[in-house]
């Protein structure tokens, strides 16, 4: 008996969302052929020992934007990210299949929209990918002509916005959507805010000059996100289609969240590193720094809310942990201020209104988590991988290709430092690898990084050197099928 | 490359607590030593086929009761399994592991307990088994110089009742135990149900001349159950230990317990599946036939309670599904009646207070979660191998030699047929193994059936001919560890 | 020591929100003088005997729908009570004070609505009267010009909608109302149910030719009220300003209600009797009698949620109960069908769409609540007051002149039959001194119905005669304060 | 027309627990007799200026401990206050009556406990007063025998503890005792702790040597309370019986309440002002300070919790605010320590355990409550009027002769200083009228202290001159009737 391989990960403890197991894994052709303990050796094949650390699957993040114009473009901004320099930072960060948006502009067709989108990553993306579409137009023909052959195609999610104005739906197109959702089996995304409310709140604060990037906070307090998190389960609830809640911040709204998955409601939730890790503090930060701090809903104020975080992260509320990597620059390539923060504060003419909302966050993801969370004993290594992989691929349809680490899946892995290896690092932006002038999570100190991550059999990212060692290219798009979460 | 087979399982659809994949299983020695797809062919190996028909790990019943003469003296009756019958029962329903409990005799030593039980199940057990230890008289001495002891020996578990006058413990001693058990890492099992409230309405029952077997329901209303597990929580939080309450019946103690595992409290719950699939009704049932399903908590009036616990079971509230299998005859070997019933009705001067508490299920459990739970929609494969098998051996410390289906691990499976060759199969107590006379599932129908149940590498249960084929002595005594559940 | 009295109510027990008093009632030019045992006789002076029965104030029924032209529009209906009918009926229903509604046409003034009002009611209302003012289009000139003239004129509280297509309100707009009354210490009705949902579920049936009256409970089911509510309460959190939710059926709506009066926000609700006694069997009734059931939001399927209701009417959750009174006939003067409901089933091209919403019931709402709330056990006498008077006094401005029996009160009393007097009625239109040609409650049967209605000291019903005794023009309009409720 | 008057108050506001009204009141004979508007004036008849300020009912208080040695005892401690002193301190405080508690010894008769308690407090009680009756054997003679005498003579509540070695029931008791309530329509009055779980951490403190007055507070942490009210309760459901939880204090236990009360259940709340007001910061004072402060339930550690006592005050959930009047002396009369404190630290062999509970407060708590809840704008007055007089005599069966201001009630009344002659005043214990040598509130302002106290029309306290103004044996015992709140 015998199995034919071109890599053996050794002595590492491998783990899925359930399992925790030491034992080798037997690679070929990027797939994992076998899982066994003491893996004889073969010539020809290579081996990477290890060492006793830790082997989880490659990271998947559900939520970045990459070269998205679309979306940018009603800030006034460039994505600071493509899709190289963008899925570089993904390995770097021990994440190999991201899933980006394809954005519909209103009045135009989804089909479209992901031609296009495929035009911008076709060939230049280093991790695997696929799109989640966004929809701003859910008219009868782009909902049940053009969905049906996407979903074909391997687009299986929508997300849509419940506030921005050139983006949100009404509660009406939201039932179109959802109806659709069901009907053809895709799940949908929604970005849970009020858009009147803030939109209301952001008037009444010009109106009395402040304008300053913390008060972004001030116009979308908890409650704009709870109430919408409330309205968007109740729309769930009535087309009875399964809906995830994207980044989570709100207390109420994780409650919210909670009861309905008590009552079997198909409600799923994600949140990102910064909700559990950062706060409104961020956003007083003098000059330009709190403007880079602006996303939505925005950090928030209590630190006790972070706590809350971690408690859903523990407890099973939330189904995934992504990055929501919203790339904006800001200076120029010569160094020089951008455009779009000309508009904020302390520009003198600068408000809230027209920061860019969103933080780079891709590559930090999994280290941030595996590091707060795991290695700091919030969570276990197997709900890491729960958070960081398994659910993402189940929730859109890559599963068992992606996520896990299986007979038959993709042969994607983090290697971690085994525990007496261990050093802590701090985060800096200039040995991040994405094309963003800063990061939030500046000075964070983590526990750990990933020694190495392998995308499909091939090492793409050695933390020794901190290198990525793949081209643009190397990176495939993913067709994906329908959710496989219960 | 090579690996010396014993064993190989082809074609199953593999599934864990988190994963499904269609892979071979490799097994030599009793261990699962790869999971690879396509295992090529080995002289002097056998193959089973399991032709796509899903395969899961060996069933952990983590609360049964066997051979257990203290508790059953209570009331009067002997336990009709012995080790031998009740192991046998296991296997030929899927489980390859039980959990069974030593009683400490009030003012005895936990040590004998243990030694005693040892006894009686040396060399005579056809599955795997472990032992719990019921603690009754929690005193320094016992709880600080033999209980290290035990946990030494790997009796990793206690569990402890807050009702019945033979083993009760009041809340001081409760925290005792609790203490000791946070002290040297072992997991506390508690039965909740308020024993004063119980006495009381007992006692005005029988004055009113209220003695049927369902006024034993009557005896202890939901809130009886709700009340204690509130109670045992609160102390749980005190000692901050972990706590799983064991068959969870009422509502309110399943919304009670999910609160607190919201707030991150290390507490587990368990149920059985007759309060999944049955309901206060079976008590009212004619002759003798409604005493044979009185059990404690009873079974609930309000058919809406099961609904709950299927809730419970797919929100991820429930921990563990366990049999809690309590043997009583009601006819001797000669046919005749035994005397435990005599003193129930309809006999004269019965009353419900004297009918032995509990139902027998070791055998039916598996099947029963298989087609009610999987086969039904109510759960997926992979909660149904958390519930069935993985949480139990994470939880008392067998994980992963039980409990999954992993490199290294036991060999201990459930192969199932294939959905195009399930049939529905109607439960008659003369097909079943246990020697007790009467099963509470009498004529109740599953769509499915373990086509094989797999022991350490080896068939112990064959479902084409319904027979057990193994011996007793097969079955080894489990040295537990600690919980490494969350 | 001398009084010089009109009137003096004697040997009933006096009752208010919170005390019960055998004691006797002087009178005086309209004004309660004075509470005592015994007053001495007098001559001039008129006495009733109220036998040991109880007196409890006139009932003020905050939300009736009187000569209402505009919103009736939308539905191609005309009120079928004018002011003279409406408040007749009232005051034969121990009803003394009515809030109606000016509405405020888009586009249009509301001070023009106000007038228009004063115009119809003016000289023809029989009962005592103020109004609330409908805004639908709050313009900065409407809500910060107009509105506090009319604050100061005595039009103190607002109901806006957020469905309908010609009166809803989106939620911006909600928060400039909101912002105003809050500036001008107004109070704000809402009726919350989702427009978008109810659009979008009517136009789904009506593509399915589910067009039967009770389709319409179908197009809003209790979701869409617990919904809105929700968001309501939040726009009502972000401005902290008192918010009343009119019309209460759906059990979630109260839960949300209830906790946000546990957390102290300004919030009040409103229940109908109709809600409380009647459910959606009765929109299934043949011909046209279902039609005359609707209302919204809709009488609810589930018998269940009226015990919520009851619930919530005797533990405080509810402020107020009013009959929404919304009269529309079937048939005209005579006896033909009228012109709207031509366009429901059964006629063939009718549809619920088109049903004017709501019901008569200004006449029945005291003594249904008195009778399935006071003598079935249900609520106290005491808290009948505060529901059917006391509180929508004091909410609207209208407290101690109105909804209290106190020196310096309004002689605004009903006299009840004493208990040994009282008989079973059945209720029947004929007997009812509306103009509308129906009554949902048709055969219902109360225990009991007032004996006197009193307004400002004079008998205006006798309920030995069924007869109304005062006429057009004694009822005054009542310029109201802001609300004195904490 | 002619009333003949002793005594007529003027130009108040006449506060009761709905309504507001400037009115006069006549009184004679030591009732109220009218109340009316502008009362001409009588020769030979008092007269009271109010001024405009409010006139509320003489205060209630339900629960205050005067005499009481058989509680005392326990703590080795003398009551400071016998029925003179107690009473005495009451008016000087606005409190008219006060029930106070006979103390059944275990083994003795209730009959003999009351009796004994009639020998002491006749003909020394300077203010009404009633008995409850505190059962620590509820055996079937005293609760069926001997109880319904007692209920006839006026006694018709029974106090019941959940914690201390001389009082406790056990579950079994405390159904018996409910039981017996609700046959004979008593009201069952609850101190809800965790008895096995305090001696569980008392102990385990002492082996610690952690014996100071503030380990007071960790041996019986929130969740000691919240447990045992949560079980009280179910208790309760189980008999569905009357019961009111006694000086709540804990945030879980409001919640507890809120959620049965929600339901209907007939659960009653007391809280009182040091729960309100203070915290444990109080028990970490120096010397005996900290000694001085120790009650049960303890201060709270968590100020919040504090708020979430007034959230229940102001939202509904209490019904009453006692005193809970505990009065322990720490210097005998020459100014030496008397010997309990001598047990506690700074004493070397002292023990928090030895401590007496309790703190003293009948002459505080109605001045605290109107000046931090109405002057404060955190409750109305009428809400004020309700729990500090209406509720305790309805609950209590005193209504409507006592807890209101109404023709034919007992003329007790606090008339307070009109706004413009509201001043500061300092809390110190020179000041106050009991035999305590301390308050708790030593160096706390007030708004406004009563200007008169009036007991059934006579002045008995002159707040100018802070002098009470009647004798011993003014007080008159009160035969109480049954409970008619719903």
């Amino acid at each position: 008996m015998a199995f034919d391989l071109d890599l053996i990960v050794r002595n590492g403890i491998v783990v899925t969302a359930s399992d925790q197991v030491a034992c080798d894994i037997g690679i070929k052709n990027g797939k994992v052929v076998l899982l066994a303990q003491g893996i004889p050796a073969q010539e020809g094949c290579q081996d990477i020992d290890a060492e006793g650390g830790y082997v989880t699957p490659g990271g998947v993040d559900s939520h970045v934007h990459l070269a998205q114009s679309a979306a940018a473009k009603s800030f006034g901004a460039r994505s600071a990210d493509d899709w190289t320099s963008g899925t570089r930072s993904a390995l770097a960060g021990g994440t190999t299949t991201v899933i980006a948006f394809a954005v519909q502009n209103r009045g135009a067709s989804v089909a479209q929209a992901v031609a296009d989108y495929h035009e911008l990553s076709n060939a230049h993306a280093l991790c695997d990918y696929g799109f989640h579409l966004i929809v701003t137009d859910p008219t009868h023909e782009q909902m049940h002509v053009e969905l049906p052959k996407l979903v074909a195609e391997g687009i299986t999610s929508i997300k849509i916005y419940m506030t921005y104005a050139a983006l949100k739906l009404n509660d009406s197109q939201i039932l179109d959507v959802l109806a659709a959702s069901r009907k053809y089996g895709v799940t949908t995304m929604v970005h849970c805010e009020n858009a009147d409310v803030i939109e209301w709140m952001t008037r009444s604060l010009e109106s009395r000059g402040m304008t300053e990037p913390w008060h972004h906070g001030t116009s979308r307090p908890p409650i704009v996100e709870a109430e919408a998190t409330n309205r968007a389960l109740a729309l769930a609830e009535l087309m009875d289609t399964p809906m995830l809640v994207v980044h989570v911040s709100a207390p109420d709204a994780v409650r919210t969240i909670r009861r309905a998955q008590t009552r079997l409601l198909p409600v799923y939730a994600e949140t990102c590193p910064h909700y559990a890790l950062l706060d409104g503090t961020q956003m007083r930060r003098d000059g330009f720094e709190g403007a880079k701090c602006v996303c939505s809903p925005p950090l928030r104020d209590d630190p006790l809310d972070k706590e809350r975080v971690w408690e859903g992260l523990a407890n099973g509320t939330f189904t995934v942990v992504s990055s929501d990597h919203a790339p904006t620059n800001y200076h120029d390539e010569r160094g020089k201020q951008v455009s779009a923060p000309r508009l904020c504060k302390p520009h003198p003419r600068g408000t809230f209104r027209t920061i860019p909302n969103g933080l780079p966050g891709v590559e930090t993801r999994t280290p941030l988590l595996w590091s707060e969370g795991v290695l700091k004993g919030r969570i276990s290594p197997q709900r890491f991988v729960e958070l960081n992989s398994t659910n993402a691929a189940k929730l859109y349809g890559l599963y068992p290709q992606k996520g896990t680490i299986q007979p038959g899946s993709d042969a994607d892995l983090i290697i971690w430092r085994p525990a007496d290896q261990r050093k802590p690092i701090t985060i800096v932006n200039e040995k991040l690898h994405h094309a963003v002038d800063y990061t939030p999570f500046e000075g964070f100190e983590v526990q750990d990084w990933p020694r190495y991550t392998i995308l499909r059999g091939q090492i793409v990212y050695d933390g020794l050197s901190n290198a990525v060692t793949t081209e643009p290219g190397y990176g495939q798009f993913l067709k994906r099928g329908k959710s496989s979460l219960p």
